[in-house]
This record gives C-alpha cells, structure tokens and sequence, in this order.
C-alpha cells in the first residue's frame, strides 16, 4: 500500500469501504492513517484544511491494527482517521475556535462527540482549520490564512467547517467532525461536493464544543457517502447528562417504518423568491427530475409567511451574543487579537441591550412554529442547500450563505446535504433533506436514494 | 341551597366533592356559580383577589346543567367554577397583567389552558389580582391594590398568582389557574395554606399567556386538594403545536409504576444554610417525622455547589428583559402608567447587553444540570416552599421569595406544595416535592400521601 495510486484510491474511498478492508485485511490502519497524513504533508499548503495534527495518529492507528490482530476491536469505527474542527476539544490539543490568543488552550479533556469517536477506535489525526470564532460561512480566517476548496484552489469551501469539509473532500481523513449551529457543517458540504448531516437538536451532545448559540448548536458530520453519516450518527447519538440541551429520547437505531410511496415531499414553491441563483435552480429541478418517484407524493409549500432575512438578524445577534459571553475572558484580555471584522460583531452584541437580545430570541421561534405547520403536510422538505454554489474567496463572504440552512437549525430539525451535481462553471452543489425532530434516520434513508440516483459526488481525491 | 351556612360548606369542599355533588344531584353548577359570585360580592372588597367578572358565568352555569339534565356532559370539569390569573387569556375580558394601559385590551381568544379548561365544561368566573406585569411574589399591585391573604388581611398572599391563590383559599372558586415561572403558583399555596402544582416544563401550552420567561413559564394550578390538581392537570395537558416551548410527549395517564419503600428521598442537608427561617424548618422537621416511612429511603443532599443568590439574579434579568419584550408595545406608548419599581425593573434590562443576557441564560443551565445529577441520587426532592410564612403586606417585598420554588422552575422539573401546617404566628407553611421531568403523577400521588398524613389544610372558608 505504498503505491501512490493506490493511497489515493484508499484515502478517497468512503468511511464504510474502508473499514470492509479493514476488516479484510486488505489494509490497515497504520498504512491509511500513513497515506492521509502523507497526504496532509502534500495538499495542506495549499488547502489550508488543518491547524494542528496530532503527533500521536501513527500510535493510535498501530493500538488499532494491535486490537484487529488480537480480534477485540473496541467499535465500529475501529482504524478509521478523523479530522475535527478546532472548536471541539481534543484532549492534548489547543482549541483555537480560529482565534490565536487561544493558542495555547491545550484541552484536559475530549469533546463529548469526540471522546465517543475515539472510544469506538477511530484514530484522531488533527484540527481544522474554521471561520474566526466560527462566525461565518466562509472559512478565510484572518490568522490561520482562508480553507480553500480542494475542487478549485481560490474558491470558498464554505464554513464555518470549511477545514472539515475540505478535508474530507480532499480524501486526507475518513470523515470528519464539525459543527452546524446555522449550516456550518451543510454549507461546506454543498461547496466541497460531499455529505453532510446535520441532526435534530440535542440528539449528539455539544459538550465540549466553544458554543455559538446553545439552542441552535449541533455536531455536525461531514463524510463521502450517506451510509458514513449513517455509522457515524448511530456512534455519536447519545444522552448526556453534562449537555444542558442533551435529549434524553434517543434517535431510533433502525429507521421506522415508513412506505416511501406515501412521503410527502415539499417543495418550495418558488424558489427564486426566496433567493435561489438561476444556476442552482437548474440543477436543482434537474436533480429532482432524476430522482423522480422516490420523493412520493410532492407538496408545494408556502414560505412567504416566514422571514428569511429578519430571521437570519435575529440568529447573529443571538449568535454574537453568546459568543461574547462564551469568549469573555479572552476577550477581556487585550493581548488577544481579534480582526476587525469580529471586533464589529462582538461590540454590535455589546451594543444592544438584553430586551433586543428577549425580542431576537422571540423573533427565532417563527421557525419552530413555521415547521410544525409544515409536519402536518409534509414529511420532508427538498430544497438546495445553498442558493448558490462557492465562489471566490476574493469576493468576500455573501450574507445570504446560511440562509437556506438556518431554517432547519431553528427549528430543531434534522437536514442533510447531498451533492446534486455540477453547476455550469464545474463546481458541485448540494440538495438537502430537511426532517421532522427525530426523524434522522428516515432522512438519512431518503438521502441514501437521492445519492445512489444522482451520484454526482465529484471524483476524489482531487489532484495528487 | 340558599342557606348560608351550606354555601360555605359548598364552597370550601375541594373540586373532587364538589364534582361528585354535581353528578349525585345534590347541588348544580347554577348553585355552585351563584354561590361563589355571592361570596365575591362579600368578600373580594377587602381580599381583593379578583380584577374581573366574567358576566356570563351564570348562563355558562346553567348551560352545564342543561347538559348534565340531559346527560350529554362535555368533560369531567363540566360545572365546576374556575378563577383565571389577569395574564392568560380570557375571550372578552382584558388581559391587563396588573397593568392599568392594557384594560382596554380585550382578548380575541381563550389562552389554550382556558380553552381545555372550558372545553371539560368548566365555568369561567372571573380574572385575578397578581403583581404588576406578573413580576414578583407579593401581589401588592400598585394600579389595582394589594391581594389580602384570607387568612389574615393585612398579610400577603404571595405572588404573582395570589389573586389565585386567595381565590381558592377564600373558596370563591372550586380551583383556579395561575402561572408559574419561578413559584408563582407554589408560593402564593404555601402562604394561603391551599395546594398547587406547577407541572413539568412544555406539558401545559402557555399560548395566551402572557410571557414572563419562555424557557421558565408553566401554567400553574391551585386548589384545596391533590386530588383536583391531578384532575385538572389531566385535563390541560396536552401537545400543542402552536407553543414552540410544547412537549410532544405528553404526562403518562397513569401514574408508572413505582415502590414506596424504594422511593430515594432527598433532604436537604443544611436548610438554615439556604434561608429557611427556624419557624419553617421546625414545621418542615416535624411533617417530615410524620409523614415517615412514606419517603422511603431518605437521601441527604448537598445544594453547595448551586449558587441560589446569582441564580436569582440571573433569572431576574432574563424575566425582566422577556417581559421589556412581551410589553414592548404598550411600553412605547408614553400614556402606559407603570410604576417606578416595574419601569427601574425594565429599564435595568435596557441598560444590560444582549452579551449580559446570554451570560445570565448561561447560569440557568447550572440548574439543569445540578437537577441532572440529583436526579441520579434520588427520585424526588423535599424542602419547604418558600423559607418563610407569609408576612405583612406593609414590610414589602422579600427578595428571597422564589429562592426555593426557582430550582425546579430552571431545571423544568415539576413540583407540588402541600400545605404542611401551621406556623407559631399561625400562618400556614407549605412542603414541597420535587421531581423529575415528566413524573408529575407520581410525584402528585406522593403529594397525596403527605396530605393524607398531614391534614393541614385550615378550614375553608375562612371568614363568611
């Protein structure tokens, strides 16, 4: 497994082919984590995915072959290499949220989502790199440099888990953790031509994540294919006392019963209104075409009653808040250097009092209501991820990135993002799936279908 | 049913009596209603618990009679007399909160609790006296006038729901609702010597209310027996999608099964060292000796770790700062007369920063979690409602109030107050339990037990 082709079929292989080798002797862990960090030393230059690595993979990938040898692997991820985004903690690694005054906040401990990853034998490779503070979409942090997109050196790979995504996409780890408060797990994915859930809030514990907004704030997972996500979600999912917003009701191991015949599938009536590029629309109603009856009876639905724009106000302010209380003591440090950009946002938090912070707070629960008139007529939302595919980092982060992505977040809903083809100027986006709380496994069944009818996931790893 | 004498006697027997003296035939609901709004008429001059009659209570009544003559009774409420708290929604009457600028504003619909409640043929009497835009614990509302504890004028009936509260203790109504978003229907209970449950967080719909604290508020109830807190509570609880705060799980109908002698009861290990007054805390020892072998195995519980003085404070911001929201409206408008302490109040939420705000919703979560951990040790928590009796109206407000009562109300657990006897001032105290999320009939059947043993409700009504 020395063959450089080889490496790149291997590493560019989903999470779930690679652990059928694994279990086949076909290759082990030591040699992937070998090829993914070969790989890292090639690409990360110039993609920019990762901040840290973790000097201990090789080690961890030998315990894991030790374990295979011995037959008592210890779970179902056991040998495969993960990357995390540099929010989450990682025990012996600092947590920098992209900020470098908290360069040398080595974490005592893992993440929930983490701890759970590693106790079922994955091997931990490194930190990605994110947005600063992990407020935007967009991934170019003014410290660690911008992520960009292993499709096309020079574009976004969206954020805030632009580093996971672009990762993933590039085949330097299996699957990846990173977190989607508004979409930052989905937007990535659509941009970088990948996987990704999202799912219902409070099903995987966000203890020790930097938090943006808590009753918004989920792990999101970032994979090669759908039945990755699936392993993954099923590895991850689980109650936490510790977790203030941790649910106590499971997500159900095997999907319920449902007769795909009878999905009620909603569509948004007209897409453009609510932002959507020509481009993307096309693609769109193409990807949807092919798909065809596995989406059951389709529904349109109606969003000229919720306020996409008033809605995302009220999520940043929110989301500014909490970051302001969460990263009080480093900010109140003046050695530490913040950019401009986030400086503008803390002090806007600042600004406004704790009635407008009441009054946003409110403003957020149209979407909770929104999406319970939706459940009584449909059983799934289909609409693009993004409303537009990336674009250059010279162009500078666009408002309206999150804004396709933030509905199912404030409602709590579990979403996914499947890559639905490629746009006109030969970069990918992503279809999404958006569920009932609870209902993730469904959804994941659903993405499955439109993954296996689309295949338009782009071919990887991109370049050597 | 016209003698004097027998009114009393119908009028202090707890909702249960009164319902099965409704289907015997020995009084109707007709009786019942006038019997009550006689009483009103006598006594609400110097208890001054109501702030508004229901004009058609009396043909409300008897179209229950009619119902039950031809045996098509619509619920098993149907002619009982209920008293409705000034900030939920009564269609046709104003919701004022105790705010003089809203008396005009009549409401359009019944609040959902309202709704079920006249949906089980309950007669809507009238609306209740409660602090000045529901904040506090005192119910000396500075528009309308102070709440009298019927117990002894003079004193206060707590707050905010003592409008409730002195309603059911005066027996002008077979039980009332009231709200309760850190004890507002548990404190006024233990001061009027009558029962209240304040239900798991998300199990009542709080849509018609007035908003105090959306992650807090619950609907309370009042009454003069377990029994009637259980047949109301099954009555009202039930998933309401037009609440985002709404559960979808709903209480279990029967009690689940459970083993007193297993039952792990926790004490706590100081109470001096978290206010309770040595009057209340030789009561509280005493009904604990009586009640005895019914708490099981009796667990002692250390409250150390929980900070009750910033976790008042916390909460207090986050109230004031959701009310600043709820009433913007009225607030904008300059002729809206509030007094200093509510204008200091709201204009102490304008003078704090959204950041202030997410860092107090931050210290809620301590009592999630504290909640989480207890609940590990024991399956129920027993302390005093409130650490104190009830005290003259002419002191003023005690800050401490709600420090007892606000544990639960944070950790969205349910919680009962029994009237526990009688203090050396002769003013009585209330026990109260504590439990886990969703086991509210297993703690009300416990409440009935501590009821059976400790008999200490004072004979209702007080006074003629």
């Amino acid at each position: 497994m020395t063959d450089s082709s080889n490496d790149d079929e291997l590493r560019g292989a989903t999470a779930f082919q690679q652990l059928h080798w694994l279990a086949s002797g076909r290759i082990d862990s030591v040699g992937l984590t070998a090829a993914c960090s070969a790989a890292v030393a090639r690409r990360n230059g110039e993609i920019n995915a990762f901040l840290a690595l973790d000097d201990s993979a090789a080690e961890q990938a030998q315990a894991s072959d030790a374990r295979r040898r011995e037959g008592r692997t210890i779970g179902r991820l056991d040998g495969l290499v993960v990357a995390i985004k540099d929010n989450l903690d990682v025990v012996g690694l600092p947590t920098t949220v992209g900020l470098p005054g908290r360069r040398h906040r080595v974490a005592s401990a893992d993440a929930s989502a983490v701890a759970r990853l590693r106790a079922a034998g994955a091997v931990i490779l490194g930190k990605t790199n994110l947005d600063e503070g992990a407020l935007g979409t967009f991934s170019a942090n003014p410290h660690y440099g911008a992520v960009n997109n292993p499709l096309r050196i020079g574009y976004t790979a969206g954020g805030s888990s632009g580093g996971s995504a672009a990762a993933v996409a590039a085949g330097l780890a299996s699957f990846a953790l990173g977190s989607d408060t508004l979409g930052s797990a989905r937007i990535p994915a659509s941009h970088c031509g990948i996987y990704a859930l999202k799912p219902t809030h409070g099903g995987i514990s966000t203890r020790g994540m930097v938090r943006a907004a808590r009753r918004l704030d989920s792990i999101g997972i970032l994979a090669r294919s759908v039945e990755d996500l699936s392993i993954v979600l099923q590895v991850l999912d689980a109650h936490d006392p510790a977790d203030p917003r941790s649910r106590k009701r499971r997500v159900a191991l095997a999907p319920p019963d449902w007769e795909p015949g009878r999905l009620r599938s909603g569509f948004v009536r007209d897409l453009a209104s609510i932002g959507v590029s020509p481009q993307v629309r096309a693609l769109f109603d193409s990807a949807i075409e092919r798909v065809g009856g596995a989406f059951g009876h389709r529904v349109e639905v109606d969003f000229s009653d919720y306020d996409f724009a008033r809605t995302r106000r009220a999520a940043l302010l929110v989301m500014e808040a909490e970051l302001g209380a969460e990263l009080h003591a480093d900010l109140a440090d003046t050695q530490h250097p913040v950019s401009p950009r986030l400086r503008a946002m803390l002090d806007f938090a600042r600004s406004k009092s704790a009635v407008d912070y009441a009054v946003a707070d409110r403003v957020l629960d149209a979407a909770v209501l929104k999406a319970r008139r939706l459940a009584s007529e449909i059983d799934v939302l289909i609409l693009p991820t993004v409303s537009h595919g990336s674009y250059p980092l010279a162009d500078g982060e666009r408002a309206s990135d999150a804004d396709l992505t933030s509905f199912a977040s404030l409602a709590g809903c579990p979403a996914v993002s499947v890559p639905m083809g490629i746009l006109p100027d030969g970069m990918p986006a992503g279809l999404q799936l958006v569920g009932a709380p609870g209902s993730d496994l469904r959804l994941l069944e659903l993405a499955g279908i439109c993954a296996a009818t689309l295949d338009a996931t782009p071919c990887y790893p991109a370049g050597g």
